[in-house]
C-alpha cells in the first residue's frame, strides 16, 4: 500500500478549511445577522428572502481548499474558473478566506462585523450576484449562461506558457452545445508555448430537476467519452470526506505531475506530439453536506438541493432549528477566533500574495495589458488616384496590415485571430505570410498553414468556440480579432451578450482594468453570398448589439478598403468595447485615398463632396449610404441622376459609424441635433441605402429633426442564389430603384425626371430578363464606373 | 471467408448508379447546355459563373444509392437528412434518377431537355441554392449553416416508430457545439414507441481550408468518442469503389440487422433497457472520383476539391479538356437511354413510390399533420371577479391546459413540450400529472417524472438541441412548444433564422403543406429573475424575431393568466409561424376575466375601459402597456393618478399582439392608421411601459401619426440581483416614474401634478433605502391592490 498523499494532520487542517468555506456558503444565502452563532438562531438572523444556489457550492469549496494545497506545494501559477453558474457563494467564500476579497473590499473586513456584511450582500438588492461574476476576485466567468467555462479557459492560457486554469465543468453546463465541442480544445494547445487547463468535471448527478446525462451513464462509457475526447480522465468518486481528501489529493498530484512532465517532453526534450492532458471526474453528492432529509424528503445528492435546501423559516419556524443545526455542523466555533478571524493554523492553507487564486492578475487581464505594436496603417493604402478605382476585396487590403500585427506582436505574443475555418475565405490569407494556423492534431503533406504554434486559432468549425476562446483570451489581458461569416455570427449571440454585460459591470469596478476591445470582423456578408444564397444572409447582428448598452458596443461599415484600415487600426487601439466591422472581401470600387479615409472615418460621417453637387448649399435631395455595396448603388444611382438630371443639386452622405446617427444623449458617438440636420438637412428627401436592415435606421434616427422625410432601403429578406446585383434588386436597393426612389419624392424633376424613371423600370425588366438568361449582371453593371471629378 | 453482401451484378449497377449521380453532380456545377455531351464540350456549354460544392457531393451519392438498396431490400420506411450543407448537387441527382424531383417539377423531365434545365437551375439566378433546401424534395433540413442536422433527425423519429431517419453528418458539421452534444440524444430515444436515426458521420477529411479535427486523431480515439457518445460505430474506410461498395452494404446490413432487433426486443420482448444503436463512420476522400490533379496541384482527397476543382475554363482554356474528360470518366453513353432517360436496369434500383426518400410524406410533414384536439381554453380560467384579483402565476394557470392538450393528443401522440431542464421551473408542472419526461439513461430512486416514454422532452441542458428536436417534430407533421428562460433562447438566434427562412421559403411551394407553428413560451422573464439577476436579463429575442418575414413572425405578451390561455389556444391551432409568448410565473394581479381576455387577445389590442375614465371622449393622455409587468405598474400608476388627479382623463391601452402596433403595409396583422389613431389619439402623450427594448416600439411606429408623442419605458439594460419592483425603478419602468413621466407631460395638471411628482419621487428614495435596509420591497408595494371600480 503507497503511503497516503496527504499526512494526517493536513488532511485535518483541509477538512477543517472546507467546512470554513461551507460554513461561509450557507451564511451567503441565510444569514442577515449572528454570522458566528455567537447567540441562539433567532427567525430575525435570517434573510427575509432566500435566494441562491447551494446544490454546486460544497464540491466547488472542496475542489478550491484542494487546488490551494497544490498551488502551494508546487508554486504554481493558477486561476480557477467556475463553471457552474451558481457557484457563487463558493468562490466568494473562498477569496473571503484567503484574504483577497478583503483588499479588494476593505469593509468587507476579517472579522465579525466583516462576516455580517458579507453575508447579507450575497443575492440581496444592493447586493453581489449568485454567480462568479465580474464583482468576484479571480473570476474571467461569470456562469449565469451556462457553457463557455472551457472553451474562457483556454483562451486564458493560449501564449500564457506559465498558467493552469483549473476549469470546473458542471454536468449540467457539460450538456451544452458549446460546453461539449470545447473538449477538443486540446487539438489547439501548444504546450510548449501555451499554458495547461486542467479542467474537472463536477459530476454531482442532477441540473435544476433533471438528473444529468453524464452522471447516468455507465463508468465504462464515461470513460470511453473523454479518452475519445483525447484526454487523461482520472476519476474521483465518492462521499465519505476522508476518503475523498485522500483521493482528490493524489488525483491532483497525479494530474500536476502529468502536465509538467508533457511540458517537460515539450519544452526541453522538443517532442511536440499532441498529449493526453490530464482532466479530473468529481462525483460527490449534489448539496453534499447539507441537509440529508428535510420534511421527509431527501436532500443532499438530489435535484432539492439546488438551490435552498432548507425553505424560509418564516414559513416554517421547526425549520430555524434545522438551519442553525446544519450551520453548527460544520463546528464554526473551531474555525474563527473571537474577533471572526479565520484560525491562523487554517489561514496558512492559502496561497501567499498573488498566487492567491483571488489575486492572481490573469484573471483581471486589464492589469497586464500592454498596447500592441501597430504599424502605421496608411502604409498599407489601396491606391484610389479618382473615386471609383477597382479595388481587389476590402478584407484583402487589410490582410496585409494585419499580417504586420501579427508579426509586430511576435515576441510579446499578445495578439490572435479566431476564425471558423474562415479566414482564407475571409480574405486574409496574408496572415499565413508571417504566422499558422495552430492545430496540435495530426497532419498530411497537402495541409496547408499548420503548425504547433501560430497566431491564427481558425482550424475548428465552431463560432463558440471562436468567441470563447479570444473572451479568455482579452480577459486575461491580450488582443485579438474575430473574423466570421456575417450571418452566422448570430449563432454567439447569447455570448456576445454576455460579454457585453461583464464589459458593463466591469467598467463600473474601479479595481477592474479595462481589456482590449473585442473586434468583430464580419466579412462575406449579406449582399454577396453568390453561391450560398439565403441561408447565408443576415445582416441583424447589429440589431443586437445596438441593444446593450452605448458605453460598451461600436458598429462600423466602411465602405472601402482604406476606411476599413482607418477603423481596424482604431478598434486595435480601443479599450474594453466591443467593435463590430462589416466589410466585403470581393473586389469593389474604391472611393477614397488614405487621406480621406482617415478624415472621413476620424469623423465617422460626412457629405462626400466628390459626389456632390449642392456645393455647400441646401440640396435638394441628400443620398445616404452605410455599408460599401449600398455605398456602391448609391453612387451609381448619383451617376444615373447627374447625368440626366443634371440640375438637382444632390449631398451624398456617408455613414461610417453607425453610432453616429443616435443622438448625443443615447450614444457617446452621437451627433447633435445641430450637426445631424446640417449633413441631412431639416425638410429635404433622404434616400438612404443601407447595409442591414432598414428598420436599424428609423429606431436609431426616429428623434431627429428631418426623420419623416428618411426613406431607407436596406436587406427586408428578400434571396437566394443569385448575383450581387440582382440581390440589391431583390430588396429594391439597386441603383435604379434608389434613382426611382429620388424622382418619386421630388415632384420638380417634372417631365424629364418622369421620363427617367420609365427608363429606369424598363432597365430593371431588362436586367431580370438578363440574367435568368445568362446567369450574371448586365455588361453596363459589371463594367460601371464612377464618371464624375470633382 | 464470408460470402460478399453484394452479388457482382449488384455492385456493378450500383456503381454505375453511383456515377450518374456523380454525373449529374458535376453536370449540375459546370453545364449550361450539352447535357449529355453528345457533341464536344464547348465553352459555351459551361456556365458563365461556377457557384458549387464538389468536395462532400461523390460521398453523399455514394451513401445514396446504398440507401435505396436497403430501403429495397428491407422495406424502409426512411428519409434522407443531409448535414453537410453543400451536398445540394446529391440530393437534387438522386431524387431525379428516383423520379420524385420531375413529379413535383414536371418541368425537368426526364429526358434531355430535363437534364439541361437541371443542370442550369443550379446555383443559378431564378434557380436553386446549393444546399438542401425546402424546394429539394425530401428534405426537412437545410443545411447550409451547420450543427443542427442529427437533432432534427430525432426530432422527426420521435413518436414515429416506422421511421428510420438516415442523417449524414459532415466532419466539419461535427466540430460545432450543437453537434457534438447531439450525440446524447440516443439518451432520449425510446426504442418502442419511437423510431430510428441511422447516423452516419462522413469523414472526407476537410472543412473549407482545414482539415477536420475528427479526421485528424487516432482511429482508436474515434472509436472511443462514439462508445464513449453510447453509440456502437460501424467503420467504412478507403476510395477504391469496389471494395467501398462492398464494405458499405455490409455495414449497412449490419446497421439495418442492429436496429431491427433493438426495436424487437423493446417491442416484442419488452426490455427497454438503453440499447447502443449502430452507427456509420465513412471515411472517403473528398472530392471522391474528382479530378486528381489540377494545375500541378493535388485536388481529390484535399480541401482544394470543397467547391469547384477544376476552376473556369474561361479564363483558362486547358480547363475545357480537364472538365470533359472528368464529366466522360463517369461513362454517361452507359448510364441514360438515348433519350436521356437514366437506363432501366439502373432505375429498377431505386425505391418506388413514397419509399423514394425524396417522395416519402414525412418530409413534407404538413401532409401528414391533423389538428390537435384541444380542450376549451375557456375551461382552465383563473377566476377574476374583479380587476387586480391576485393570481398564482401566469404559466401555473396555462399548466393544466397544456397537461390536458397532452393528455387528449396522447393516442396520436403528435404533441410534445420540450425545454431546457425548465419544465417544472416554467410553472408547467401539471404535465406531469398525464405525462413524463422521456429517458433512456439510468435511473434513482429519487427522480422524479422520468419515463422511458413520455411528452415532454426537457432532461438535456440544452437549447440548441430542444429547438432542433422541436424544429424536426414540426416539419415531419406533429406540434410542440419549446419552453424556455427569456434570456437563454437568444442561444437559438441563428437556429431561429434559419427556420423561418424555411418557413419563408417553403410557403411558396405549392407542394410543401403547412406545418404546425414553432411555439416560444418564454417564461422566467427579464423582469422576475430576483435571484439570477444580469446576466438573466435580456428581452431582445423578440427585436431578433421581427427583422423576419412578416408573413412568418407573431409575438404575444399577454398581461395576465386568461390571455395566456387564449393565446396559447390561438397558437396550437396556427399553421406555419413563429409564434413567441413572453409570459411570467410568479404570482400577479389578474385583470379580466375569460370573456373578456378573449375578446381583448382576439382583438390583439384594447382600450381597458375599467382602468380608464375618459369615458369615449379624447383623453388627456394615453397610458399603454405591454407585457404582465409593465402592465401591472402601469394600472399601479392609473391607480395614483387618478386618485390624487381625478379630473385628469387617462385612457388605458394594453396591447397582446405587439404586430398590431406594425402599419398594415409592414405585417399582416397591423392596425390600418385610422385604427391606431384612434386608440392613441392624433396628439395626445402616450406614455407607453413595454416589456423588452424600448426601441422595438420606436421601430413598430415610427410611421404612425401620433409617434412624435409616444414616450417609452422598457428594459434599458440595468438590472442585478433585486427585487422586482427595484428592477423597474432601476429601468424608470416603475409606476411613479410613470407617473411622473405623465405629469412631466402634462403641464396643465399645475400645482398639484407638481406637488403630487414631489411625493413621488421622495417615494422611489424611501423605496430604495428601504429594500437595502430589508432586502424586499417596500410594504405599500408588496400589499398593492387595484382600487378602481369600473
Amino acid at each position: 500500500m503507497n503511503a497516503p498523499t496527504l499526512a494526517p494532520e493536513l488532511s485535518r487542517k483541509m477538512d477543517a478549511y472546507w467546512r470554513a468555506a461551507n460554513y461561509l456558503s450557507v451564511g451567503q444565502i441565510y444569514l442577515f445577522d449572528n454570522p458566528l452563532l455567537r447567540r441562539p438562531l433567532m427567525l430575525s438572523d435570517v434573510k427575509p428572502m432566500l435566494l441562491g444556489h447551494w446544490g454546486t457550492t460544497p464540491g466547488q469549496n472542496f475542489i478550491y481548499v484542494h487546488l490551494n494545497r497544490v498551488i502551494r506545494q508546487y508554486d504554481l501559477d493558477m486561476i480557477y474558473v467556475c463553471g457552474p453558474g451558481h457557484g457563487g457563494p463558493a468562490v466568494v467564500a473562498n477569496t473571503y478566506l484567503e484574504g483577497s476579497y478583503s483588499e479588494i473590499y476593505p469593509h468587507i473586513g476579517q472579522d465579525e462585523a466583516g462576516l455580517q456584511k458579507l453575508f447579507l450582500q450575497f443575492s440581496f438588492p444592493g447586493g453581489i450576484p449568485s454567480h462568479a461574476s465580474p464583482e468576484c476576485p479571480g473570476s474571467i466567468h461569470e456562469g449565469g449562461e451556462l457553457g463557455y467555462s472551457l472553451s474562457h479557459s483556454f483562451g486564458a492560457v493560449f501564449d500564457n506558457p506559465s498558467l493552469v486554469v483549473a476549469c470546473v465543468v458542471g454536468d449540467g453546463e457539460a450538456e451544452t452545445g458549446p460546453l461539449a465541442t470545447a473538449w477538443h480544445s486540446n487539438k489547439f494547445l501548444d504546450p510548449a508555448s501555451d499554458g495547461a487547463v486542467l479542467p474537472i468535471l463536477h459530476l454531482n448527478g442532477y441540473k435544476i430537476a433533471n438528473p444529468s446525462v453524464l452522471a447516468r451513464i455507465t463508468h465504462e462509457e464515461l470513460e470511453q467519452l473523454f479518452l475519445g475526447y483525447g484526454w487523461s480522465p482520472l476519476f474521483v468518486e465518492g462521499s465519505d470526506p476522508a476518503l475523498m481528501h485522500e483521493a482528490m489529493a493524489s488525483a491532483l498530484d497525479s494530474a500536476i505531475f502529468q502536465i509538467k512532465a508533457i511540458q517537460h517532453r515539450a519544452r526541453v526534450d522538443g517532442d511536440l506530439a499532441r498529449p493526453r492532458w490530464p482532466m479530473i471526474v468529481l462525483s460527490s453528492p449534489k448539496g453534499w453536506t447539507g441537509p440529508k432529509v428535510v420534511d421527509g424528503k431527501t436532500i443532499e445528492g438530489t435535484s432539492r438541493s439546488h438551490q435552498v435546501p432548507i425553505s424560509a423559516p418564516s414559513a416554517q419556524p421547526a425549520h430555524l432549528k434545522l438551519l442553525e443545526d446544519w450551520l453548527k455542523s460544520y463546528r464554526p466555533e473551531e474555525l474563527f477566533d473571537e474577533r471572526g478571524r479565520l484560525n491562523a493554523e487554517l489561514t496558512e492553507l492559502a496561497p501567499q500574495g498573488n498566487r492567491r487564486m483571488g489575486a492572481n492578475p490573469h484573471a483581471n487581464g486589464g492589469a497586464l495589458l500592454h498596447d500592441l505594436q501597430l504599424p502605421d496603417f496608411r502604409e498599407y493604402a489601396a491606391p484610389v488616384p479618382a473615386p471609383g478605382t477597382p479595388g481587389i476585396g476590402d478584407t484583402r487590403v487589410l490582410g496585409p496590415f494585419l499580417r504586420d500585427v501579427a508579426k509586430r506582436n511576435e515576441t510579446p505574443r499578445n495578439f490572435r485571430v479566431f476564425g471558423p475555418d474562415e479566414t482564407a475565405s475571409n480574405g486574409l490569407a496574408a496572415l499565413f505570410d508571417v504566422t499558422s494556423r495552430q492545430w496540435e492534431a495530426a497532419t498530411l503533406p497537402n495541409d496547408e498553414f499548420l503548425a504547433h504554434s501560430g497566431g491564427v486559432v481558425d482550424s475548428m468549425l465552431s463560432e463558440h468556440q471562436c468567441q470563447g476562446w479570444l473572451e479568455g483570451y482579452l480577459l486575461t489581458g491580450r488582443h485579438g480579432l474575430f473574423n466570421c461569416y456575417e450571418a452566422f455570427i448570430h449563432i454567439v449571440d447569447s455570448m456576445f451578450n454576455q460579454h457585453a454585460k461583464w464589459l458593463k459591470v466591469s467598467a463600473q469596478l474601479p479595481w477592474r482594468r479595462p481589456v482590449a476591445s473585442l473586434n468583430y470582423l464580419l466579412a462575406s456578408h449579406v449582399w454577396r453570398q453568390d453561391h450560398n444564397g439565403f441561408s447565408h444572409q443576415d445582416p441583424g447582428f447589429i440589431d443586437h448589439v445596438t441593444n446593450k448598452k452605448s458605453g460598451v458596443v461600436r458598429v462600423y461599415l466602411p465602405p472601402d478598403a482604406n476606411c476599413l484600415l482607418s477603423v481596424m487600426d482604431h478598434c486595435l487601439r480601443s479599450r474594453h468595447y466591443v467593435n463590430v466591422v462589416v466589410a466585403g472581401k470581393h473586389p469593389a470600387p474604391q472611393w477614397l485615398d488614405m487621406d480621406a479615409a482617415a478624415e472621413h472615418c476620424a469623423a465617422g460621417i460626412g457629405i462626400w463632396s466628390f459626389a456632390s453637387n449642392d456645393a455647400g448649399q441646401e440640396p435638394d435631395v441628400v443620398m445616404a449610404c452605410c455599408g460599401d455595396v449600398p455605398t456602391l448603388e448609391t453612387l451609381a444611382a448619383v451617376s444615373i441622376l447627374r447625368e440626366h438630371l443634371p440640375a438637382l443639386k444632390i449631398r451624398v452622405v456617408n455613414v461610417v459609424d453607425l453610432m453616429r446617427l443616435q443622438p448625443r444623449s443615447e450614444h457617446p458617438h452621437g451627433l447633435s441635433d445641430a450637426n445631424f440636420d446640417a449633413l441631412f438637412t431639416c425638410d429635404r428627401p433622404v434616400i438612404f441605402a443601407f447595409h442591414a436592415y432598414p428598420s436599424l435606421i428609423h429606431k436609431l434616427t426616429y428623434r431627429r429633426t428631418n426623420h419623416r422625410n428618411i426613406h431607407v432601403r436596406g436587406y427586408k429578406e428578400e434571396g437566394t442564389t443569385t448575383t450581387p446585383f440582382d440581390m440589391t434588386v431583390l430588396n429594391d436597393m439597386d441603383r435604379f430603384h434608389l434613382a426611382i426612389d429620388t424622382i418619386n419624392r421630388l415632384p420638380k424633376t417634372g417631365d424629364e425626371g418622369l421620363e427617367l424613371k420609365q427608363r429606369l423600370e424598363a432597365k430593371l425588366i431588362e436586367h431580370r430578363l438578363y440574367i435568368n438568361r445568362n446567369g450574371q449582371d448586365m455588361p453596363e453593371i459589371r463594367n460601371w464606373r464612377w464618371a464624375h471629378r470633382p
